[in-house]
């Protein structure tokens, strides 16, 4: 009898097959991901360094306690900072370094971009003199203590006080009431020794001023016990098992006192007798937020990536189904449209997000600049680009993730895929740094703000309201449309597909119509009071969507210096922005459908009922002309089996093998018959034996 | 000083407010729910019970680990067991123990929901007379074995062989290769005793005529090792910590031999020379299939209520934001349409498919007589329905449990918050009994196949066509839209929203209309070949939503009979079914539009811009008027706080207390200072003070 056909074997003749059909040259279009080859080798090396300690060993992760996970977790911290003494990291190194580990989930994450940089943006010169270096060198740990068990988003609410002694010259730190009780807060539960503090100032005399930050000491630096008057602990696990190495804790304050130089006075603070000092640039506090939203564009564009990765490479050698003529074996599922056709816009918009995430990096260390010599004319404007770009990432990157997930079928329900821990891990960003729907009323007052100056005066002139829109800034530019009357939206024709310039300037058109179309009605309803409940939301993306397609523009402008003129490389990054593009329109059809700003080249309008069928179909061929590609442009990431931990993202395709061996590792499996055979499972079966009575032989 | 106001007291207020605004009797309602008082009272008498018995305590499932879980579970079932003997509990009581402790996730369910019906319904009369009582009584326990490591959906591909061996007639079950391993089987990792094995049946001579099922024992009945030849354990731990107490497994088959009459034989077998015996109705064995898929939309239905009473409960005690000029206290967060707009869709589809769940078993009862008389005429439309409902429902009520935990802001990413168990748990329903995207497949199929029977013939006379029309099946009676070309879609117009006969006859029409639009548009493109990427997936939903749609205005019919004609009740729940209605057309409008179907009245279309401003408007009006009976809606469905298990969907409101009592049991609580302190933390801080240097002061 012959041998049977092994599916596990054809695993790795159909990766091997699929990398050789990639025409790009895959390390070109890394080094472009990574912005120079230099960037990349960093990222390798540190890498390496890493992947090859034993205490970074991921593969008995998913059978740990979350305490367990916890105290692993610190242990992997103080790995790595031994292992920037032993390797003499440069600071870049170091945070490479907590980048490539992001996926652990560390406390110290919650020093590193939250603590620190929000203490080096508002503490005294004083203050940081004194703490810089330890906080630095993470001499001393930090948390920020902003959100309570009864607010979060809404700042401005926060009941923990700050009550100003002045007799004493201290401030003393409160918290009135349970739900003033800090909650969420990322390390604090066991790890932190110092935290800053949001607290509502209150002057003698009790005039409440609003919320300020205070640095505190919360733990003994060398017993690590809570100081008195501190209520310390962890608020327990997270949904899902997501983040389960972080200590998020909760903070009780009984009249705490501490020095009025700690307070964090950069931009306000107190006189000696209690007199606030009005801070001459309010607003410069708001940066550290802006910076933290900035880097969430590119990390979702990482993480889109790790999700395309693992899928792409699965579908590549899962067969299943209809059989192939070519090889008598069923089909590698990523050939069903119904596959690529999901997993392929998942990676368009990893190397959409990881440009993006880029300029806008560029966009904050200009602002940087202009903040610290008090110039705040272009804060407004990154405020608000930040909040929808915040919303519209963290939304579809935790989607993605999910889709590519699913698309694995019944395995990717395995904790061996990998992604479902991304899931859990990643599922709180549409609720932290500005909850999304809040952060979209932001969009939308901004967006309404910039209609009103411009359209709000009926007597002003054509030329008036020109000088106006001459003046928009980047994610209001769509409305200059609205100026002449005789402007239509382009005709939605999308092909040939080939020509990337000319489809990408007709989507961008279409798209900066929709924002225009949605923003003036919203500018109607609002005015009549009577908005519907979805306008926010829907607005608050066309605006963003108008803001994010035109850079997609520029970043296809930029490809033939990037990547070479008329390289195959800009032409399939160019597919890729292109099949970005197109999907974002198709997703936008309601809007665009229902405004009437959608028409159709007449001769396809004839040929069919359905006129955004020409769209469709566009979106199609562009999958499959990129489809020999996606192994290679997944490839292009980077990532190692290490970073992945994915049984079914694994680079050489082996998934089967991959599966098994990991399941062998399960608690269950270490003994033959478990222990609740001879407590529960044989009492239960006995007594149905003798119940089923005299018939049941066995 | 005055004491501060605390939220966590206003809580209790908050909730016994909302409670005494609910206008329906919320018995009555609850009654409706669950098919009559006495059902209620008996889900009420059994559940008190488990709730009562410590063992079923859940407060510290969170800080088990799977193999804990999975001990656990096996206690709690073999508990229920002999809770069952000690109350004389009847089968019906046994069933709904079950699904009372649904949210446990025990390996028993695959026995009960499983094993024993594909036993009972394709055993031979012999080996169900010497097996079904105790298969019934659970004196043996037993696994569906199904899938494999290379193969899901497909079964035809399954390769797992049960060769005939005349000689002993005997079979031998075989895995000749790695993917062959049997991998996913609910309760085969540590649990079962025997199984039901999918293998294709090879018969002398080396024919293979495909899968069939046989009746394996796996472990020791007495010892509960693995008998020889069968390598047994469990896959590991499922995405996001999902569905942790069941022990998925594998197992691997070398030669094992089983006699004859193991094969389960009701519908095809083999003669002792190895002769195949053609089964004379094939299809009768998809029954067992229908089965699950039909039972699959209740469970979808009282999944959605659970989610809607956590976060409607929530939403009514947290205050956020905008001041409430009545109270002077932030406004309730349920107030803002933005939530309640989410939130009260969620409650209306729970409605929905609690109702349609139960129309589907009478028709499976229906069915179940049929085929037992060998009448197959309704499988075929039963299969389609049950495909299409079965991937409806799934996602849905995937999706509205975490748009529910989202909902509830930082908060409902604690694992307290409850609904991220749920959502982890739930989630492979996308995947388990057909992948929801193969079933949209066969939905696709069906549906040009009955298109093309009625017009596939153009020399078909009118009165042809009519006639086959009128004996179209219930999956597609929207087809005779298409027979009178005179016919035209109704104006979308939806005020006023009081008018719940009117709306509903007009969303149905609508939503057929779009069925037929897509299925013909289908037909033509599948014809030229050129379908695009994601046609199969709407026109299922399209065909799905039209039959779902007409169901629900048949339960709108009948809500004068089950609540009383003209009573406060009837009024309600007609209007939570056309909210229902509404969001379903509204999430349809793509379709709508780009197929010119949706037409608004003239005055609408002349006052705005946007021609679906007029439902947007009615859904928004609609959940402003269901908003004061939101609480006596989720009390309806009867879920205690032990069924929810959820901080925030506490019964009294106080959520805040409830967050703070939980977190006080997490294990990291239980030292003050962590083991990671003296082993990671600290040696980490004394570095960084070391390189920090003099200027670290602390």
């Amino acid at each position: 009898m012959h041998s049977p056909h092994d599916a596990s074997k054809q695993n790795a003749i159909d990766m091997a097959a699929a990398r050789a059909k990639t025409s790009i040259n895959v390390s070109a279009v890394r080094d472009f991901l990574y912005n120079g080859a230099a960037q990349w080798q960093n990222r390798e090396r540190v890498s390496k360094i890493l992947a090859s300690d034993p205490l970074f060993n991921k593969s008995q992760r998913p059978f740990l306690t979350r305490k367990e996970l916890y105290i692993r977790g610190q242990a992997l911290t103080n790995r790595l900072d031994e292992l920037a003494e032993t390797h003499k990291w440069t600071p870049e190194d170091i945070q490479l370094a907590f980048s490539v580990v992001s996926d652990e989930g560390l406390p110290v994450t919650l020093h590193n971009i939250a603590f620190e940089p929000v203490f080096h943006l508002q503490a005294s010169p004083e203050l940081l003199s004194q703490y810089g270096d330890l906080i630095a060198k993470r001499g001393i740990l930090g948390c920020y203590l902003q959100t309570e068990l009864g607010h979060g988003t809404n700042v401005g609410r926060l009941e923990t006080t700050a009550t100003y002694i002045p007799e004493t010259r201290e401030f003393e730190i409160h918290s009135p009431t349970l739900t003033s009780t800090k909650w969420w807060i990322g390390a604090l539960g066991k790890t932190s020794t110092h935290g800053v503090v949001q607290a509502k100032l209150i002057l003698p005399g009790g005039k409440d001023v609003g919320p300020h930050l205070f640095f505190v000491q919360l733990r003994d630096t060398e017993t690590h016990q809570p100081l008195p008057g501190r209520v310390l602990g962890d608020i327990g696990p997270k949904a899902m098992a997501g983040l389960a190495a972080i200590d998020n804790g909760f903070a009780r304050f009984t009249h705490v006192r501490i020095p009025k130089s700690h307070m964090l006075s950069k931009f306000a603070g107190v006189t000696d007798e209690g007199k606030y000092v009005t801070p001459p640039h309010a607003k410069l506090s708001y940066g550290g937020m802006l910076y933290i939203r900035s880097g969430m564009v590119t990390s979702a564009g990482w993480l889109g990536a790790k999700a395309a990765t693992v899928a792409i490479r699965y579908a590549t050698v899962r067969r299943q189904g209809t059989l192939d003529p070519a090889s008598g074996l069923e089909s590698q599922v990523i050939t069903y449209p119904s596959l690529h056709a999901r997993l392929l816009p998942i990676l368009a918009r990893a190397y959409v997000f990881i440009g993006l995430g880029r300029a806008l990096s560029r966009s904050f260390d200009a602002l940087a600049r202009d903040l610290s010599s008090g110039n705040t004319s272009q804060l407004a404007d990154m405020h608000v680009m930040t909040s929808g770009l915040k919303t519209l990432v963290t939304t579809s990157s935790i989607q993605d993730v999910e889709t590519a997930r699913r698309s694995m079928g019944g395995h990717g329900y395995s904790a061996f895929a990998g992604l479902g821990k991304l899931y859990a891990d990643t599922v709180p960003s549409a609720t932290y740094e500005g909850e999304n729907y809040v952060l979209d009323q932001q969009v939308l007052r901004a967006s309404l703000k910039t209609f009103t100056l411009i359209f709000g005066n009926p007597a002003a002139s054509p030329a008036d309201k020109a000088k106006l829109a001459a003046g928009l800034p980047g994610t209001s530019k769509y409305l200059r449309l609205l100026l002449d009357p005789s402007l239509r939206p382009p005709t939605a024709s999308f092909t040939p597909v080939d020509d990337v310039v000319s489809i990408s300037t007709t989507v961008i058109s279409l798209l900066e119509w929709r924002a225009a179309g949605l923003v003036k009605e919203a500018a109607q309803t609002h005015k009549d009071g009577t908005p519907d409940a979805t306008a926010t939301q829907r607005v608050a993306k066309a605006v963003t969507e108008a803001f994010v397609s035109a850079r997609v523009g520029e970043m296809i402008g930029e490809l033939p210096v990037k990547l070479g003129r008329g390289t195959r490389e800009a032409g399939v990054v160019g597919k890729v922005y292109v099949l970005y593009l197109l999907t974002t329109l198709e997703s936008a059809l309601v809007d665009l459908l229902s405004f009437r700003l959608y028409v159709t080249p007449k001769a396809e309008a004839e040929s069919t009922a359905d006129p955004v069928r020409g769209l469709r179909l566009a979106i199609g061929q562009l999958c499959k002309e990129l489809l020999p590609e996606a192994i290679g442009l997944t490839d292009a990431f980077g990532y190692s089996d290490w970073d992945l931990d994915s049984s079914l993202g694994v680079y050489d395709g082996r998934v089967y093998e991959a599966l098994w061996a990991r399941a062998q590792d399960e608690p269950l499996n270490q003994t033959e018959v478990t222990e609740a055979y001879e407590a529960s499972i044989k009492p239960m079966m006995l007594r149905g034996r003798r119940t089923a009575g005299a018939s049941a032989k066995l």
